[in-house]
């Protein structure tokens, strides 16, 4: 049977959460393989001069795990 | 004074997790009458290929309850 | 060996949390048989005028459960 | 894109917590269609003259939502 | 559209939690326009010579927010 | 300085939530010395017929600790 | 060094989370000096004859603390 | 009306879960009266050379209360 | 009886956690009257070459409430 | 003295939570260097045609930290 | 195999939350056997005319269990 | 836009949960570039003979991510 890891990563994006947490997985998908979900685990938004200018999505990420 | 039932209900969608929540929402007010509130429980994705194919929205429904 | 269903039940009541989980539990058990515990999960009340119009509590009702 | 439905069920066994599991699951299974995911969400046991009578899981059971 | 500021107030009584929760209420109400919903967060009690002489009740109030 | 100690009881009553906490606190109260303040965990409701015919409130007392 | 004060706030908007959270915090910076993170804590929609119709965020807004 | 006590006990075993929460019940029986429930809080393993030696169940158990 | 309210603050400090929770009191101390409680909340460090630059701590501090 | 890194695993089994866990453990063992204690997280099982066809247990592993 | 019981104590002191979780476990130590790990559970302080007067640290203290 | 992994480490020291935290931190940024920030998860102490003998303190640590 198999095992499965899980690591928790936090995308960035100018735009909105979902490009943050799509810049997460692409990001993570060049390195892990067979990534299978991901879950948003919080959301934050960084904000200069009154407005937003980063969303922020940490998302936990699993994938088969084959060692280290 | 009224009663009120919540339940809880997964929708999906291929582009976003509000079009996931909607989904839930929509399908919901089909049979249950007098929904009020969706309160967002949890979201994740899932990936085929390195791609976001699925978002899931899980959300907590509540509405008018009249028994069962 | 038997197997119990939980549901998410508010009650409402001008008077109190504990008429509102009684008004809960009454309603429930019109339709559901051998209902044998409800969990407080929250309450809240809602403000008109500054006074407190309504007292509101969320309970989880456990009952035998044979289907649906 | 489908819509699924969580409910939350004991399962009592007086054997271990997998039994009573498996006594939800199976008790859902005959009048939920397409049952997917069971989640332990608590157990507990039921303990009488110091010994342990009944072992009880509290799941929470995803299965295809087609109204009520 | 609407924005709300959310406050933490504990409320005290010599007679119950829900007194101690209405006198937050009304205390809040005096300087607050808008209070609409308050959440209980916690409660508890204060004992002296064995009996209880104070119930604290915190709760979340939600009002209308217009600066500061 | 001092060292206090939190023990966590279970009080029942057929009437109210604050009459079932009072119970705990009176009976930790004999022999239990300098308690101070009692915690609300969590209440629930035993049914019988439909009807609430128990009210539980779990509390986390604490008091003076001097050994054991 | 510096310290920061969090306030709680609750945004709407008729079209997404992102622009019930970016109402919140653009209210926020007419009133409150040196705005930098805005954590998201939960979300819910109203919903109206079957309908979404408003979308509202939660969120904790972080910013200099100068007293008040 | 009775007043229950609830502590936390971490029972081990060298074969499973159950056989420590088992042994925690067990121990427990020997000298505290009336108990009745024991709810499973938390559980570990210890890893010896790559093999797990030990399980661990941490149970909070429940009995009547007579005062200590 | 009186009324509290409980504020957010994270204080900052370059030596420990516990200068940084006394920032936050003492700015706190300046504007707000009778301060009773401080609970923390939460603490982080920010990093810079590999070294602690800033521990801070958060707080929700309790205090007289006479009304905003 | 030691730094220790803690990696979240989800082992799989057919037949039951400590099989599945034991899975997540053995298979980290081959490529991670002494491996003390493993904690569960959750657990869950996959449903197919009414009957329960795998375990799956989610595990906090830690274990001697010498970078990466 | 040993069974372990868990007490929760709040440890005070003037200076500083690590000498308040100290005296705890100093003060544990007298009356109980074989303690092995104390677990920060929370921590506040009290404050007087502005200034921290006592730091408070929950722990939850494990130790051999042998009845009672 | 950058992408950051989240690690979870548990510092080791003689002498106090910071010197713990300080621990983890520096033996991190040996091998991972560009750490930013490292939030305290949870802390507990080692005790033998009745004396704190090891603190131990858990964090997540933050980093840039470029794969593995």
């Amino acid at each position: 049977m198999s095992v499965y890891k899980v690591v928790e990563l936090v995308g960035t994006s100018e735009e909105s959460f979902e490009a943050a947490a799509k810049a997460a997985v692409e990001t993570a998908s060049k390195t892990l393989r067979d990534l299978r979900i991901a879950e948003i685990d919080s959301m934050d938004m960084q904000i200069e001069d009154g407005k937003i200018v980063t969303y922020r999505t940490k998302v936990k990420v699993s994938f088969k795990f084959e060692g280290s």
